[in-house]
């Protein structure tokens, strides 16, 4: 690889600009791709507005409309886009994967990885968990709220060059972004409370934190949820601590209400990752043969929920 | 008992307008209570209008205010309010009730007698399940679409001479009155689909029948719930056929789409009877110690989705 790393980031959110913006803060060389902003972008930047890290913004070396614009391959490929059932990820990025290309997944949910394992069996590839609140605000600004830790590994498990190169870079940006040799039980251990609780605050109309735990009998529903995906993970091959879902609660009463990524996404009428999120715990339940009666129930209320909405949409 | 029945109607939504209607038509005499449609009830009526029936609009009697206005106790008082939380159903009632009076419940849910024995424990009692597309179209305004079969019992079990009057009324105003020798098990019947889908439309955000079973997987939800309602039924000594959940599936493929009364409550904001058609449920299932984990994640959701509400309008 040459001195400076080339970076490029598909899909432009709050996560792909806060991320790109450390990169390019560590002195990589980033590029992004955006349709929709690509004339505010070209013409002023990115713009990341940080509470703790002051101002983030940068320009990229380059803007694309299309990865089909893209001539020479990136070091780093991040794909922060959404994981939804309409969209091919790998279509999305394959005209600007090179063969050194390393691919870098920021993006949440369970089995996220192996479609694109098929579509690039030779790259390498890294799968990343991000901790961070960060909310777009405007065109090609994001607004950098608290935390900021990305959590790295290789897929399935250990860890690639690449991924210890990204490690690097985001320190040196000024974030902590630690290696784990077992990305995937990572993956599950932060599914444990989205799955449970993502799609429960939808169909509750949207709810906040309190609002989900905010009665006894609801403190029990949640941890019964949580308890349902630690039995599935269990199954997969990656067990959790015991007294994780009643941890789990304890943890989420102590914080500020707030609305989690999905429960924002429906109350602004955006895509929901319902399938990368939950549909997968499911479909990991159903492989497994492991029980998950109230996890059905709420992935079948969110899928009604979703029809509905179409159907609103539609009429 | 006099020539002429006399009969206190006591919420005049849909439910109680239209049967109030048919039994001004048997020739009984109609007295309503109403508070905020009292002056308009006073002197335009009751308009009902139906499009099988014709114009059954009437005149009540008497219109009040409240029922502490009331010096005559009827002979059947009828209550045709929802089962909410915060009004008390007895004291309402109470001041209109004399020795005498039958009291007569046109209401939904399960368990919804228990209160009003134990307030009059010597009056005549009788539970009805009304089977009517009714709505209210605007103020003392009523428009009946189809149905309106009444099934009539004494509770817990047998017939009263009060049921039989009603009966015979109601069949004389043009309406099919059967007796139910066990109204409970009625009201168990009625519930396999309500407690099933009522809350379910509601945290799926409105939904049709048709987006209620709109895949093999919601169909299979749709499928346990009621089988969940059935296990509780039959706990609670009133065994349903065992096919029930299927036909009821097949059954509501087969209708055109349409929103339950519980989904129309949510969609105009109006309070729901959650407690009534699904909590006293859970609550019978918890003292029989019958499993309802699917049950549980519905009711769970709703009462979070109530509390969402509610923090919307407060805040």
């Amino acid at each position: 690889m040459t001195d400076r790393t080339r970076v490029l980031v598909v899909g432009t959110g709050a996560i792909g600009s806060f991320y790109g913006a450390i990169l390019a803060r560590a002195g990589a060389q980033v590029e992004v791709v955006s349709r929709s902003e690509h004339q505010q972008m070209r013409e002023h930047g990115v713009r990341v507005d940080s509470s703790k890290m002051g101002d983030l913004s940068f320009q990229p070396a380059t803007v694309y409309n299309d990865t089909s614009e893209v001539e020479t391959p990136p070091d780093l490929l991040l794909l922060c886009v959404k994981v939804l059932d309409d969209i091919d990820r790998a279509e999305l990025i394959r005209p600007a994967v090179g063969p050194d290309t390393a691919i870098v997944l920021i993006e949440n949910g369970i089995e996220i990885e192996p479609p694109l394992v098929e579509a690039f069996p030779d790259n390498p590839l890294v799968s990343c968990l991000a901790f961070v609140a960060a909310s777009r605000v405007g065109p090609a600004h994001t607004e950098h709220k608290a935390y900021g830790r990305l959590v790295i590994g290789s897929y399935p498990s250990g860890i690639n060059p690449a991924a210890e190169q990204l490690s690097k870079l985001l320190e040196q940006g000024g974030i902590n972004a630690p290696l784990a040799e077992n990305l995937v039980t990572e993956r599950w251990r932060k599914a444990v409370w989205n799955a449970a609780f993502n799609p429960l605050s939808v169909i509750a109309g949207g709810a906040t934190t309190t609002d989900l735990l905010g009665s006894d009998n609801e403190q029990r529903l949640g941890t019964i949820l949580m308890q349902e995906v630690c039995d599935v993970a269990a199954a997969a091959g990656h067990p959790m601590p015991e007294d994780l879902p009643e941890k789990s609660v304890v943890n989420t009463l102590k914080m500020p209400p707030y609305h989690n990524s999905m429960a924002l996404d429906y109350l602004n009428g955006r895509d929901m990752e319902v399938e990368a999120i939950l549909g997968n715990v499911i479909r990991e339940a159903r492989r497994l043969d492991v029980p998950v009666p109230h996890l059905d129930t709420v992935y079948g209320a969110v899928k009604i929920l979703q029809r509905t909405l179409a159907g609103r949409q539609a009429g």
